[in-house]
């Protein structure tokens, strides 16, 4: 079989399987998440002995010790995919919400009803815990799913998949409900992301190389997750020591993550006043600043900035400092350089908030709180499978809901268009 | 100025314009759309004179007068455009609803807002009503719309393209709101579909061939639209007059539309009774039938059906014809041959509705009912942009909300995430 046939073989696998799906009930599904969060921790040793030859394949090619990280899977990380699994089962199920409906003057009875989107593929990198996780989401969701690991934990991947998707299976889901390709060939995941016929959408997860190669290729329609040059803009009027707690917050907690902050504007008024109570906190965290002018002239011990450090995503404890003349300056920088993912504004004017709300265009605009909150467990979703960047279908943190289209079905007595 | 150059220029004023439109009051939009209505029949004479250019360049060419008829502007025409403008007007406006929200346990306020998409690139055929059609939806939307239509149509286009956008701008509408591409050379629609930067959409309708082209070639992601291989699925129980009126309506109201009916199936155990009932209604409207063995056993004067009658949408007075064994079978029918667009049992068993509305997979399932409602009209939505077959953001009849995405708003009081 070459790697087209495999991913071939594997999408119409997973549309047939998506079928019966559609309209399983929520009580199997349910029962077979859990039966998949036994079995992962029943069958722990084969799956940490794949894992084990993973990771000295990656010690032996020279990893990063933060990717050697990444793949590493032990006994915390599997019980933390187990109880993945269970907060799923407990999440209610989006399929057949009646979302809309209405009675025509014909008589007509419309209801739009949420179904699954159907076959999703999952195209993602190191980590293995998305396997596990996507999964789960998808089923919950009735949607089956085709999964496309990185190479470097396809060992741990396959191990993975083979044990949920035969606890699944052994629950009463349908086979076919969770394939994974296998081969690491690069033409198993070109055919894959060109199976129109089988596949109705496509979630690229992982750096931006690897989202830029998706949209490229793909003509199954993608989400475009990922990227976020997020911005925090402190207003004239802003408390500004809240406006200290949330930059800190934001560029600290977790500066990996695609909702950290990466730029902070500050408006002329308070600059003198804020940069240095801001720059003493962050320094404190080893945070490097890049300045521009207003603002090395204030914080002589930031770098100049350059025209890259407003386009750059750091995900490191670095950050860039610019002063603004005023809030639609603000927005003004964040609609250049921003990537809509998510930005947030200090401020105790109302009509300032009100603005910058209505002004900015991002999948989260904050009023008074840290960007960090861009998350499907924080929104309320319960699980994420990813973030979309794009303003089509699904915009921010996609949970169950997301996962899911909807149908029309239209009762009638024998009406006929005139 | 290449055709690239002039995508692009077109593309990057709309998207310019577009964060204006996007928090453009209701009054101001509803004022363009009734101004630009008004400017369709005071300045009709400009335009029918580009049209008869137009006119006079396929004659020449040999088109045929289908053809030529879907080219033709009249006073007729030009008041329709201008009274659908007016129709658009009085629609809701979708921009600003709140269509989701909660109060988290850390005291955030999470508002789910309807937003515009931003910038939707419209890729279409020989109609010119389409020009002002999508311009206006996208205008109401609060979306900047790059609009590239047929090349035939192309003086029409332009006439129509620069009254209205003259219109719109008069009225308060940002110049690049709306933005006609000029240059009829395919590598400016090549260069629409790759400005993923400052095109959030891309809406493609017209027949198969653009749908595949624009799908093969854009990186913009895409809702696909059109293609309708529709059933309706007679039931042992049926209401055979019903049916008989169903059929007919669906195949003969409008054959040459998506929604219209292209192949019936009949369940075996009313085939002797129904087959001949509704071939002589058909026929006497002059289709022709082409039916499986045991349709061509019952009505002897049908043709052969071969797997090709089973996949073609006609959009013509043929209907193919097969005997199923049961409800399940012409599931399965509709599965493998289907296109997921419009389907419908008639039955008067209970069981067998649901079953049927459940179990197949389309944008419209209908119970009873013809599938020719499918259209954004009947489904109330006011006036449409297109049908999408895909489940991927919307799913049927496209109208304002359907040109929409959201934006979560989150006002807090200094929250940071722990």
């Amino acid at each position: 079989m070459t790697p087209q046939e495999e991913a071939q073989a594997r999408a119409r696998r997973a549309a047939q399987a998506a079928r019966t799906l559609a309209y399983l009930d929520t009580g199997t599904k349910n029962r077979a998440l859990l039966a998949m969060a036994e079995a992962l921790l029943a069958r722990q040793g084969e799956i940490l002995a794949a894992n084990t030859q993973d990771l000295a394949a990656a010690r032996e090619a020279q990893y990063s010790q933060a990717f050697i990280d990444r793949l590493l899977l032990n006994d915390k990380r599997m019980a933390e995919m187990a109880q993945a699994l269970r907060e799923v089962a407990a999440l209610p199920d989006p399929v057949g919400t009646v979302i809309g409906g209405t009675r025509r003057p014909n008589g007509l009875q419309l209801l739009k009803v949420r179904v699954p989107l159907g076959v999703i593929g999952m195209i993602y990198e190191s980590r293995p815990n998305v396997t596990v996780d996507a999964a789960g989401l998808c089923l919950k969701a009735g949607n089956a799913v085709v999964l496309r690991g990185g190479k470097e934990a396809n060992r741990s991947n396959i191990a993975l998949a083979t044990v949920i998707a035969q606890a699944a299976t052994a629950s009463g889901v349908p086979q076919g409900a969770i394939e994974l390709i296998e081969s690491t060939d690069r033409a198993a995941v070109m055919e894959l992301m060109r199976l129109t016929q089988y596949v109705d959408c496509l979630i690229p997860r992982g750096g931006a190389g690897l989202i830029k190669s998706v949209l490229e290729h793909a003509q199954v329609p993608v989400i475009e997750t990922g990227v976020g040059n997020c911005h925090v803009y402190v207003d004239e009027s802003a408390d500004l020591e809240m406006a200290t707690e949330i930059v800190f917050n934001a560029k600290c907690q977790r500066p990996g993550i695609c909702n950290a902050l990466e730029t902070l504007l500050v408006h002329q008024a308070v600059a003198d006043r804020f940069l240095p109570l801001v720059a003493a906190r962050l320094e404190a965290a080893g945070v490097e600043l890049r300045g521009d002018e207003r603002t090395c002239e204030l914080l002589p011990q930031a770098k100049a900035a350059t025209e890259e450090d407003w386009a750059t995503e750091y995900l490191a404890l670095i950050l860039a400092v610019a002063v603004v003349d005023d809030l639609d300056a603000a927005v003004e920088h964040i609609a250049r350089w921003g990537t809509k993912h998510s930005e947030a504004i200090v401020t105790s004017d109302y009509a300032q908030a009100q603005r910058f709300a209505a002004r900015v265009d991002a999948a989260a605009v904050y009023v008074n709180a840290s960007t960090r909150f861009t998350d499907g467990g924080q929104f309320g979703m319960g699980g994420e499978i990813g973030i979309s960047t794009q303003k089509l279908h699904a915009r921010g943190p996609m949970g169950l809901e997301e996962l899911t289209s909807y149908k029309y079905v239209v009762y009638g007595e024998g009406q006929v268009r005139t």
